[in-house]
């Protein structure tokens, strides 16, 4: 059966593109994963782990042995052994950087000094480069004693004698064009680098503008780093988008899906202990009123439904918000008219939903007064939740907070104290006043 | 003054890329729109009207004259302007197609034969492709004939000669190679085309795990149709990801945020009323107890924080599925294996929260009992979340409903029943009883 196992795991890993298997290890127990990571073809290891998340690769990472580790070094290009080294235990970082010759280990450690997130952690150091002022032949000659050229060449990037980025060549005008033509005659110079430290979404933003697939990345000085290709672009828009998704929930994008129970139930125990706390407070200003709420039983069935009503309404706002603040080009006038109109929405969801939910708690409990009191407190926070959702956002934005993580929570925190508020404290103002 | 606004437009305008005039337009009101459309410059409406959401794109079609659909049949290509005509009145598409010449409208109604989320509808028909059995100097030729290029031409489509789809060549290897080299000799045959009928969720996935640039489009005889180039298909990962977060709140992507507001109102009405529906049900289920909250009124401030932390739980659980089933390679023992571990991790923080929520309860009521009763319901409310959030993904989806617009609603609905139903159930039968 062992046998078969294996027979059955190599067809399957051959069939496998280096991004399908290393999902098949996220959404393995880790128990299983080292014996899935033997059988995966070793020039495939390397985009393998690029692809893998932050937390499953250190894992998998930890229970190689040398040997192993020594071939990674041997098989993968100096930009993915950077990624990786930055997930190693240090023993095991010296192993790599020793099992490297010192071209390797110099380009290794210099690709390790950026951070991550910025340009220059996406980029490859595969940099093809030509002088403006050498002709279409010299350059062709060039092209084939390199032998092997990258993946996705489009274009080669134009540099002086100082290693200055001038600009770019694109492939097929060196094909259209005659052997002797000049370089710098076909030079693209409009076609800016990307600077080192550019953060990685705004890399993003900038080849999703402007329709790249490549682009050169240059220091300070203009001097020629290396090169960013499209893929990991695609790879950084992917993260963000689940960034956004799993924040939402309180949730971290780099967790393994199979990460210990115990340490996963302590890790999402915080986010339930804030939550917890605002759920508190809500009940706390609740509290206030436990007279009215002892002589007139009915509110405390009305209290969850106004809290969610104010909740979901705030929401869609505020998702409307986030979303228009990611597009980023919302000017400040324009701001204020989105800020406005989400309001007047906020009212007149207010307006509709108070008669209808009015009238039906007048039906239910047979109280015109209650039904009046129920149809207000909606009213308020449905406006309520409006104002909230449409001014948190922008609030956080400007303190550096993420939208996404925070606004949920601060957003309920305001629709169920201001829903409860609002029912109790009418129902105490106008029943109770009324009635003694 | 006016004539400041116009020059300060057309300032702004020219430093823009199409995309970010796209956003501009989608957040400027309405009424603005068409005077900042005048101020493009014409080769870019194109790109402009690509990249706009369809509401708004729809809506700012309706107030150009006849004048300016013409120029716009004369600008674009014919891909782009399949998709604009289907979002012209029937008046407009007609002035559009008469302005073109046989062999465009021919290609455009074509085009438009494909549905929009479909490979069909995202290719291009700008195919540059060339047979197998001719030399590298042959295809130069040809290559300089045609003069200007496609955008990021990356390899050339290789067909035999009735047009069926063999493979790729690239144009680094025509580089690099001697001119009398045949075509077939350089060609890579194991890159495979794209149905012209795959879905565009589908393309996008293809381009991410083989890091494609572009890919040729075929019909189901293997017919060269078009080609497909990575930026449309960065487009539509961002519209996925832009989908995920919308439909989490009852939203339509395609929306203009500068809808009409009692339209927006009307439109979010109807996921109110759906949210009332179920916080109605558990308020209906809780009002069985009636007579238990009329003695204890402490409840009704609990029943809030019961249900919202049993929400909170589901809905961290819940992302974790619905992300693990987009990865798309969670085979069955897997996906058992995910859902133990949830439901275990909603029973440790169960236990952990029962026990601090209980004592807590305890010393703010001054009620052991009520503690234990409240502690209780926190920990059968977790679990009941952590069920339901695991479950309710999986069903949906075998179901084909959207785990993202569904599974919240759901969600809610089962531990705001559940958790009114455990903290009054348990307050009844143990509170009650005993002391009467």
């Amino acid at each position: 059966a062992q046998e078969k196992d294996v027979l059955r795991t190599e067809k399957l890993l051959k069939e496998l593109v280096p991004e399908q298997i290393a999902q098949l290890l996220e959404t393995t127990p880790p128990e299983l994963r080292h014996f899935i990571w033997e059988h995966v073809e070793p020039e495939h290891h390397g985009e393998v782990l690029a692809h893998l998340n932050e937390e499953v690769r250190t894992k998998l990472l930890e229970t190689l042995n040398r040997e192993e580790i020594e071939e990674l070094a041997e098989e993968l290009e100096t930009d993915d052994l950077a990624d990786i080294a930055q997930s190693l235990s240090d023993e095991n970082k010296a192993i790599l950087l020793e099992a490297l010759d010192e071209d390797e280990r110099v380009a290794v450690e210099t690709a390790m000094s950026y951070p991550e997130d910025t340009a220059g952690g996406l980029m490859n150091s595969d940099v093809i480069s030509v002088r403006g002022d050498v002709t279409i032949e010299t350059v062709m000659r060039y092209l084939r004693q390199l032998g092997e050229l990258p993946d996705n060449l489009l274009e080669l990037i134009v540099r002086d004698r100082h290693n200055h980025y001038l600009g770019v060549v694109k492939l097929s005008d060196l094909l259209t064009h005659e052997e002797d033509t000049k370089i710098e005659e076909l030079l693209d110079a409009s076609k800016p680098a990307v600077l080192v430290l550019t953060p990685a979404k705004d890399v993003a933003k900038l080849f999703e503008q402007n329709d790249w697939v490549d682009a050169a990345v240059v220091d300070s000085d203009n001097h020629i780093l290396g090169r960013i290709t499209i893929d990991d672009v695609v790879d950084i828009i992917r993260e963000e988008a689940e960034h956004a998704q799993m924040a939402q929930a309180g949730l971290d994008e780099d967790e393994d899906i199979f990460t210990p129970p115990l340490v996963s139930a302590r890790r999402r125990a915080f986010w339930l202990g804030i939550n917890l706390l605002t759920a508190v407070f809500a009940a706390w200003v609740a509290s206030f009123f436990e007279d009215t709420l002892d002589k007139i039983v009915a509110l405390a069935l009305m209290m969850p439904i106004v809290a969610s009503m104010g909740g979901i309404g705030g929401t869609q706002t505020a998702t409307i918000i986030i979303r228009a603040m990611a597009k980023g080009v919302l000017s400040g006038p324009n701001m204020r008219a989105l800020i406005r109109k989400e309001i007047l929405v906020g009212t007149l969801n207010g307006l509709f939903w108070a008669l209808a939910t009015g009238a039906f708690a007048w039906w239910w409990f047979g109280d015109a007064l209650l039904g009046f009191v129920f149809g207000a407190a909606i009213f308020i926070n449905l406006v309520a939740g409006a104002v909230a959702g449409a001014l948190i956002p922008v609030i956080l934005d400007r303190f550096k907070i993420d939208p996404a993580l925070a606004s949920g929570l601060m957003l309920t925190t305001v629709t169920d104290t201001m829903g409860f508020f609002a029912l109790l404290g009418l129902a105490t103002v106008i029943i109770l006043r009324h009635s003694v």
